[in-house]
This record gives structure tokens, C-alpha cells and sequence, in this order.
């Protein structure tokens, strides 16, 4: 990768928001930084590999897998670029890839010296309180959807909550898609789905287009 | 509180690890701090209210409570002394308190000038690290509730799962409690405590105590 097209990648990552190209060159110089590629396919890092730098995804997607007891492999998360890997794993008392990192397409990652990066914020505000801002959303993210199942404990009501959350004018749409939301709410696909058929035959909700439907407050 | 006694209380404080009652007196002179007292019942604070400050909980415990749609309260954590009061909620996006905090003893509550810790994090590289790990810890918690629940979609799943992780030379205890696990695997306590006797029923488990079972494994 060419200096240059390093540095405009940067100015686009939320944990060097605020600074100018220049900036990052001059940050960059201190953090000790190294590229890796992985091709599509290849395992990144292994679940409990020790997590001793500040990674960053530059290009490519990554998936987050794990293994059930019953030897199926579970796709946990989806990572796309420019963002930290792992960030609630840096510090804290465990240090270690809590997934399998599996690259699905070729991809660039970046990798920072993690002491350096420590000095780095002491020097500079605003990298301390990206980072601090970094972990502080993923942490947000992963209450949200505790509390979101813990208030809402059957799928009817799980539903019934998003709905009421998320509808615009009187539609809803299931996004990013019915697996997806599956997963949020911690049900499985084909129970959502027949959640969602059961609110259609009662006249709650009228189907659209794939994914898209009508809602009739009337009958709720 | 006498400054002596105050010192005393924060040696013991996760976010001062490492810090020695002298190095504490200094520190606290940068930090412009303020103890409030609460008393039994009261609410601390309303879900929504800014969060500005960062602040530790010095004696007393504390609940975060939500409302459901339905007007119910449900109690979603208890939060003892030397903890940081929501800690993913001081940096990030949304920076308000995700629930009500209703003090459920007298309590004192320490808090910090945020600007202030920010500086002191920048000057001291314990405290720096010290925050990034209780920001992390707290992450942590997060994922690892999170992962269980989705790898483990069935209530029997979450149960054998919980058995295999936690059994002690063939004997499992369900702590702190069956209510409390029950929030754990976001299913309601009766459905648990039904699926804990269906293990009983067909031999896998032998009641001991109250809370405490024997593991036959030869019927898993």
C-alpha cells in the first residue's frame, strides 16, 4: 500500500477522527505500525490468541465465528473496515480474541504498537477520547441488545417492541434482514419468521415486499 | 466523611489500583470532586439525565431499574461499592444514564470533574489504564452474557451449557441464585426452575440443597 493512499484510509477511521492527513503521518511515525494481508478465507486469529496490539481493519470484511459444543460453526458478528477489532478485549482482565477472525474477502489490516498507542493518548486528547469513545459505543451496543431481550423475554413481545421502536409513518421494515434480527433478539430464524406470519394472519401487519410490511394499529 | 476516611475508601477503589494514600490526596486536589449523599430509596437519577461527571459509588448499594411497556419495573443490576456508575456511558455517543439508579441503602456517592480526570488520565499512565480496564471489564461481561445466550438458543442448551462450564467435581450450584440466573439466560425464573426439575425427573440431576444438585453423569 502507498503512503499516501495509507494516510487517506486514516483520515476516514473514527479513532483518528479530527485529525488532518498530516497529522496522522506525524502520529503514525510514533505508533509503530505494521500492514498484514489475509487472503479470503484465511483464519486472522484464533479464538484465545493473545489480543496484544491496536488492530484495524483497512480494507475486506471479517467474520466472527465460534464453535457450539456440537462442533457447529456460528457466524457471531460481521467486521468491515475501519474498524477496531476486538476493542473491549485490548484491556481488561482477558487480553484475548474472544471469536475466531475469519477474513471473507482478501483484506488489509493495520496493526499499532499498543504501549506507543498508550503514549499516544497521553499525549493527544482527542486520540484518548476516540478510543475512550470506541470502546465506550461498543459497550453501549452490547447493553441496548442485553436490556432489549431482558425486557422483552417472549418473541411475541420482542416483535411487538421492535415494532414500536422502529416503525416509520405506519411501516416496518425488518433490517438488515430476518437473520440478522433473529440473532439480536437470541431466537432462531424460523421462530421469527413465524412470529412474523402469526402478526400477518391476525391483521397486525400486512405484507409489502420481502422484508417490508404495513402496519395496522387498529388491530394491535 | 473525613478526608482520612475518604483516602481509605478509595485505596480500595479499582480506578486508584495502584495509587498509595499520598499519591491519592494528590490526585483528588486535581480531580475538583463532591460526596453526595442518598438516602434509602431515593432516585439518583432518571434514565435520560446527561451523564457528566464520572462517579463511583463509596458505600451503600444501588439498582438500575427499567419500566416495560406494560408500566412493570424490573431491576437489572445492583451496583455495590467502588463501582464506576455506568461506565460505557461516560464517553460514546449517548451520554446519558441508561436506567434509573435508585439508591436501595443510605449511600455516598464520589464524583469526579470529567475535564479534570480526563487531564489526571493524560499526567498518569496507571490511572489511564486503570479506567481502560474498567470501561473493558464491563464489556467483557457483555459479550461473554451475550455469546452464552446466542450459543445456546433453548432453555435445556443454556442449562447443560451452564453445568458443563460450572460443575465441580460433580456438583453444580446455581448461583448467586435461580432468579438471578434466570436474568443471565433471559428466560423467566419459573421456566428455569421447571427445566431444573425436568433434569431431576429424568436423573441427570439429584437435589442435595436448596440451589445445589448432584451431576449423574452417566444419564447426560
Amino acid at each position: 500500500m502507498k503512503p499516501q493512499e495509507l494516510y487517506e484510509i486514516m483520515s476516514k477511521i473514527p479513532l483518528f477522527k479530527g485529525f488532518n492527513i498530516e497529522e496522522i503521518k506525524e502520529i503514525l511515525k510514533t505508533l509503530n505500525f505494521q500492514i498484514k494481508n489475509y487472503k479470503k478465507g484465511e483464519t486472522v486469529f484464533f479464538r484465545g490468541d493473545a489480543l496484544e496490539q491496536i488492530i484495524i481493519i483497512l480494507s475486506g470484511t471479517s467474520k466472527g465465528e465460534m464453535q457450539k459444543f456440537n462442533g457447529d460453526t456460528i457466524t457471531i458478528d460481521y467486521i468491515t473496515p475501519y474498524q477496531l477489532i476486538a476493542p473491549a478485549f485490548i484491556f481488561g482482565s482477558s487480553r484475548t480474541f474472544p471469536v475466531d477472525l475469519i477474513s471473507t474477502e482478501n483484506s488489509k489490516f493495520l496493526f499499532l504498537n499498543k504501549d506507543n498507542f498508550l503514549n499516544a493518548m497521553q499525549k493527544d486528547e482527542r486520540l484518548l477520547v476516540n478510543f475512550l469513545d470506541e470502546i465506550s459505543n461498543k459497550g453501549q451496543l452490547l447493553s441496548k441488545r442485553i436490556w432489549f431481550n431482558f425486557m422483552n423475554k417472549t418473541i411475541n413481545e420482542k416483535v411487538l417492541s421492535y415494532i414500536k421502536e422502529n416503525q416509520k409513518n405506519g411501516y416496518i421494515s425488518f433490517k438488515p434482514s430476518i437473520s440478522e434480527l433473529a440473532k439480536k433478539f437470541e431466537v432462531t430464524r424460523p421462530s421469527l419468521s413465524r412470529e412474523i406470519s402469526f402478526l400477518c394472519d391476525k391483521g397486525i401487519l400486512t405484507k409489502i415486499k420481502s422484508g417490508k410490511y404495513k402496519l395496522n394499529c387498529e388491530n394491535l
